[in-house]
Formats: C-alpha cells, structure tokens, sequence
C-alpha cells in the first residue's frame, strides 16, 4: 500500500495564505484578550482519560480520541482484557482549565482571569464545516459569581469581533436556572426535564410548529402551550418570566443593561429563553453569539460554578466564553479580511556560486533595516529566478552581477512597473522601503 | 479514585508568564522566518501511521502515540486481533513537512521555503528536561539542491537566536557522505557503518578512551586509529577527508565561508567530522547548534534528498533545521529575557454594582487609547481589589465612587509611588501611558 499524501479524515493541512491569516486572527485574539487584563494559560494536549471523562462519562466518552497504552501495560492490558488505554486528546479546553486552576490556583491571582487558545480533537464523524481538529479561544474568569464575570467575558468577545472586522454579532442570553424554573412552572416533571430541553435546542433547524408537536406528545398539550409563551416567542413573556426565576432574570437584565451600555449596537443584545448550549457544566447564564452569515454560532459560553470540585478543590464560581475560530476564519475570508500580506519585500537573486557571499551580504544589511529579502535558494537561470519572485509576491528582484558587484551597486527591479535601476544599498534600501 | 490535578507524566502546564514568553519568542521566531521570505505551514498533529512509520517503521514506531480505533473498527480489531490503533501523533514536524509538500507542491513556488512551528509528541520515558509534548520550530528548503540553501536556513535560525538575546551559539558541521567515505577509507566493512557511527556519536557524552576502545573492538585498532584522526581530532585530518570525499568537503568548506563571511563570529563556524545527527533520512550536510550553557544540542539540521519519495512524489532535494524550542526556553530564562511584560496598565476598581456601568465605559475609553485596562471582575472591599491590581503587577488603579461619578473625574492612583489624583479620563490616559 502507498502512504497517502492527505491528512486523515477531518484533518487538515494548511497552505501558506490560511496559516498566516489565523496566525494574525489568533495575534489580535491575544492582544485584545490581555488589553482586558486576561492573563494566558496553556494546558497539555493530552489529559488522563479521569480528567476528560469526569464523574459522569457518558456523552464525552464518544467525543474522545484515546492513547494506545505502550510496551507491557498494553500487553498486560491485552492479556487482562482491561482498559487498553489510559491518556487521551482534550476535547474542549474548559476541563483542562478546571483542573489546572484546582492545581494551580494558590499561585494565580484572585478572581483569575484566563484565556486560552489552542487546538481540541473531537473522535466525531467529519462533515463538511466540521473537524476533528479545529482550534478554540476561550476566555475565562474564575473566582468570581459577580454577574460583572459575564459582562467581562462578553465585552472581551465583543472586542475581538470588532478588532478583526466582524461586524457585531448577535448576543442571544439566557439563564440554566430560568430554563428549569420555567420547566417547573409549566409543570413539566424533573424525569422529562432533559427530553423537553433537546426538543427546544432544535428551534434553530427544526420547524417551529414540529418543536410544538414534539413537545405537545412529551410534556402534554398544557405545558407545551406555557413554553411556547415563555420561551419560544420573539417577545418573551417577561412578567412569566420574573415570576418563575426572579433572580435569574434581574441578574440577566443587569447584565444586558451593562452589556448595552457598552455598545453602539444595544438591540444586538437579546433575552432568548429558549438558548440551551449543550454543556451539561453550566449552572447560570449562558450566552451565543450569532452572526447572519452563518447558520450556526459564532461561539458561545456561560457560567459553570461546579467545576473545580470534581478536582477536589473548593466550590469556585466560574464563568467563561468560547469563540468558534475555524467559523470565525471563514467569515474573514468571506469579507477578503483573510488576505496574506506575507509577500517579501524582495527576492535576491544569485547570479552564480561566487557572488552568493556578496548577495548573503546585501540582505542582511538590507533585513537589518526591517526588510523582508528572500534569497533564492538555489543557483540557475535569472529568468527562473525572476519567475519565483513573481510567485512570492515580491515588490522588487535584486541582482549583483559581476560588473555590479565591481561597481558596489544593486539592481533593483520592480516587479510592477518592470522599470529598473542600479543602486547604492541605501538608496535600494530606501527606494523598498517607500515602494518607489 | 479522585481524578488527578496534574498533567500526565511527561505533559505540562503552563503558569501565565511562561505562556507569554513563549508566545513571544514563537513571534519572534515567525518574525525571523519571514523576513528571510519563508512562508508559515500547518499540518494536522495527527497522521495516519504509515505516514509516521515510513518504509522502515523500526526505530520510529516506539516514539509514536498512537490513537485506539474506535466504535465498530475497535470491536473487529480486537476480534480479527489486527491492529488496535490507525493514527498516531506526530513526533516531527520533517515527516508531515514531506508528506505535505508531496500533496501541495504544485500550488507552491519553487524553491519552496518554509517554516513551521508546533507540537510534537514522543513516546519516551519522561526525564528531567525530556518531556513527552514540546514545540519545534522547523524551517525548511524543499527542492533546491545548492548548497546555498543550507546558507540559508543556518543564517536564519542565527538570525533567530541573535533577535533573541542568545548569544552566537557554535555552529558544528558535517556530511553524512563524508562520514561514510571515512568509514570506508579505514575499512570499516558496510555492516558495521551503524555501530561505529552509534559509538562514534556518543563522543559528547562518553569520554574519548572509552570510545576509541569501543570503536577499535568494533572494527579493529587500526581502522579506530585512522578514525581517531579524521574524525576525533580537534584539527581535523583535512588531507585525509578531502581524500575521502572530495566533494563533500568542498561543499562543507563553501558552506561554512559562505556563513563565515556573513558572521560577527566566522570561528563559531566549525568542521566537526564526528558530529551525526540521529535521524535516518538525512543525506548530505548536517550541521548542529551548541551553546555553553546548555549540555545537548540548541537544535540542528540537515539534507534530505530522498523524503518525498516515499511518498510517490519525484526525488526531491531538500534541507532542513529545527530549533530546541524548549531549551531556547531555558535559556532566555536563565538570561532573564523569558520575563513577562504582560502586565495591566490599570487595574479599573468595580466601587458598587451601580456603578460598574460607569467603570465600563471609562475602561472602554482606555482601551481605545491603547492601554490595558483589567475590570476587577467581582464585587468586594476595595482593599481586595487593590490587593488584586498588586497581584497584576498594575501600575494603576482606578477608582469612580459615587463622587468622582458625579463630577466626572477618576481617581487615579500610582501602585509604584502611592500617590493618588482625581483628574479628567483625558488626563489619566494621558498620565498611565507616560507612567507618569
């Protein structure tokens, strides 16, 4: 068998362009992320499977990629047909993070603001749009059961969205807890709580009148119509609303209140009962981000106070948001932001092996002076040499012939106008510099 | 049993200032790359296993993570007792790198330079400094046989270390091929190539009695002999190895003045016949990174003409270097420079919930200015939260009571000096950008 040249499925490579475009999207992450005072961490891909499992295991067992145990604990494991793997790929950094604050905590500054971007694995089936690989940006703050946590967090993302050219997004909030409340009031049993909330999440792609069915044969008749009011109308039933969770909406309320304060876009921030988020983690608000050009989030988080203690450590509030960056890319390539500038600022020929020392000379001097000169690698013909400055993108190809490495001078020509001159190195550098 | 707080043996995390070092010589490194017009590539950290295992597996196989199948191909593996696993985790950046280009050549200039900066994984038994996950920071010359292109990746990894603060490490030089001729110039017979080479590239660590006894057991005290002066000396038998392989040390010779004659430190340049660099596809030059302070290597490098064929793709000449990210690291913490700048401009105090709105917006407006400004996140004593503005090492902390509110100013107060102002946003923007 021949050894494939492609990824395995749902991974990917990456050509020259998208790495730098996400490596500029992941800078600018980071500087707004830390311009809020949010400090980085950074955790090890790989977690013992207790961690990524936790106390329920269940759902998260299937998203796992698992380590083969190695040398004898394999063969012991084969022999005693015991677990034959032990470690296994994170696949969301919010686990990783709890038990790195259960560790670390004592060394970190209180409350502990954390963001923290890199790559998860999901052993999920690949579809178009989704990977196995994809990268996230999380920002967290721990320590904190303020609802000034989530306004933080929020803004945080906001800021982000702004910095690289997204228009602001939609902020779809609600409350875990006003969920239940609600689920309460229009007498759904605590046994059918979860079934009802899987048929709400589906709003998003499934008809509305079908969510009603749904929820009429699991729940009843009665209690479908009061969720209907409650949660799935553009204009939420505020006063049912208050009356089932009083707390959770007025802490809602203030966080929107705070949320559009901050704004120029207000009415971007919504009260949407009927927001799930599929962690089973979160315990208060949660919240979405939704942009129009794409169907589903931009990413998304909430409060999760119960963490740390599956790590033994103390009840620790928490709350933290997520930004869906392999979503995030497509709509900066969609709106040409994704553009690579990487191109070099010139490309040195090498007009034979002898006078290779005298153009290693001139680029130094000329990087030296904060520019980017690519020296072709190789030796052969001008033309194909030219002909690969084109393909990087270059402004200017340089040329040190014998009669010009005699003279001191450089060839400096550019590759838009094709006009070209020889030079002193300070006029080279200067007419680059200036794209003359 | 109570899930662990730590990572698994081998994998680490990461407090705040390490991951902002990090972050930041991974910038300057991109910086460095770019600047000599090499392009930035991605590749998934998970490959198939024939990709990572090559034509000959062998010595690579015990180094490789690999990842159980799952669902119904787990079940048939275990029935049919086949393979367990498909995929592994990459323990080199060369490998994909080949595979890569193999895949996407045809959409990339030619020559193509590139870099790539990213995890890998090993599966050793962890030791101090040896861990199972660390970053390499590769940069590459695929499809150039000059030897102009290992000019080129030298200079640019110097060029890295000097943007750095590193000083100018010692640059070791030698070919695989002339290794090979000297091998047989002292009659070393084909089957032992291996096992002297294996005792010969222990020279480091083993003193030179105990080699020169282990390699005259091996192959005779008189084949040890002429080794010991073609390869052992610190003045190399230069006559003796330009009998053996003409060519190979010309090459080595253009190589090292070419970097000689671009360098502050032409003796850091240095033919060293004994040096071998483990890995088995390198072909031609091998060169090899050493600092004083550090015991290994700081990275190194060399040709691999036949890599892509393995892949199906045409022979293809290409030469590479890798930096030791993780001892880079030791070092710019030894030297002090891994310190971490990322500290808030201000801390921005929350007096009461309503007026954290009024917080908001002024730390907005800092922000736009370019400062960072940290929110104190919850509620409490301001006494707490000056402790915190402290703990962030802030060289500010700002405070809007109720007064300061109504008459629209700040408090802004010196965290160095303890002197306190109330002053105009303008003013303290103004003020915590000139840390006045």
């Amino acid at each position: 068998m021949s050894i494939p040249t492609t990824p395995p499925s749902g991974f990917r490579d990456f050509l020259p362009a998208a790495v730098a475009a996400r490596h500029r999207a992941i800078e600018t992450i980071s500087r707004v992320y830390r311009s809020f005072g949010f400090q980085p961490v950074a955790t090890s891909a790989v977690e013992d499977l207790s961690v990524l499992l936790g106390k329920g295991g269940g759902e998260n067992e299937k998203l796992i990629f698992k380590l083969l145990k190695r040398g004898e604990a394999l063969d012991r494991a084969q022999a005693e047909k015991t677990e034959l793997a032990d470690l296994g790929l994170r696949f969301d950094l919010t686990l990783p993070l709890a038990r790195y604050y259960s560790k670390h905590g004592s060394m970190l500054p209180h409350p502990f603001k954390a963001f923290n971007l890199g790559p998860v694995w999901r052993a999920e089936r690949a579809q178009k749009g989704r990977y196995r690989e994809f990268t996230q940006c999380d920002v967290d703050i721990i320590g904190s059961d303020s609802w000034g946590a989530e306004v933080e967090v929020i803004t945080a993302i906001c800021a982000v969205f702004s910095a690289l050219g997204v228009d602001h997004p939609t902020v779809n909030l609600n409350d875990r807890t006003l969920i239940y409340a609600v689920l309460d009031k229009a007498g759904v049993p605590a046994d059918k709580r979860t079934a009802a909330c899987v048929i709400l999440d589906k709003l998003d792609k499934v008809e509305r009148a079908k969510v009603l069915e749904d929820l009429a044969a699991e729940v009843g008749a009665g209690a479908a119509k009061t969720l209907e009011a409650a949660m799935m109308s553009d204009a939420p039933d505020l006063p049912l609303l208050k009356d089932a969770a009083p707390a959770a909406v007025e802490r809602l309320e203030r966080i929107r209140s705070a949320l559009q304060a901050g704004s120029k876009h207000p009415e971007r921030f919504v009260l949407a009962p009927s927001l799930m988020r599929g962690f089973d983690y979160y315990t208060g608000p949660v919240f979405e981000f939704r942009h129009p050009a794409l169907s589903g989030s931009l990413g998304g988080g909430g409060r999760y106070d119960n963490l740390t203690e599956n790590f033994g450590a103390p009840h620790t509030p928490a709350c933290g948001g997520s930004i869906g960056f392999e979503r995030l890319m497509l709509l900066l390539e969609d709106a040409g932001k994704a553009e690579d500038p990487g191109a070099p600022d010139a490309v040195m020929t090498v007009f034979s092996d002898e006078l290779r020392g005298r153009a290693l000379e001139v680029s130094a001097a000329l990087r030296a002076k904060g520019l980017s000169v690519d020296i072709y690698p190789g030796i052969g013909k001008l033309k194909n040499q030219f002909k690969y400055a084109d393909l990087k993108k270059a402004a200017y190809a340089l040329v040190i012939g014998p009669e010009e490495a005699a003279r001191g001078v450089i060839q400096v020509k550019s590759l838009k106008t094709g006009e070209e001159q020889a030079m002193t190195l300070e006029e080279a550098c200067a007419r680059i510099a200036a794209r003359a």
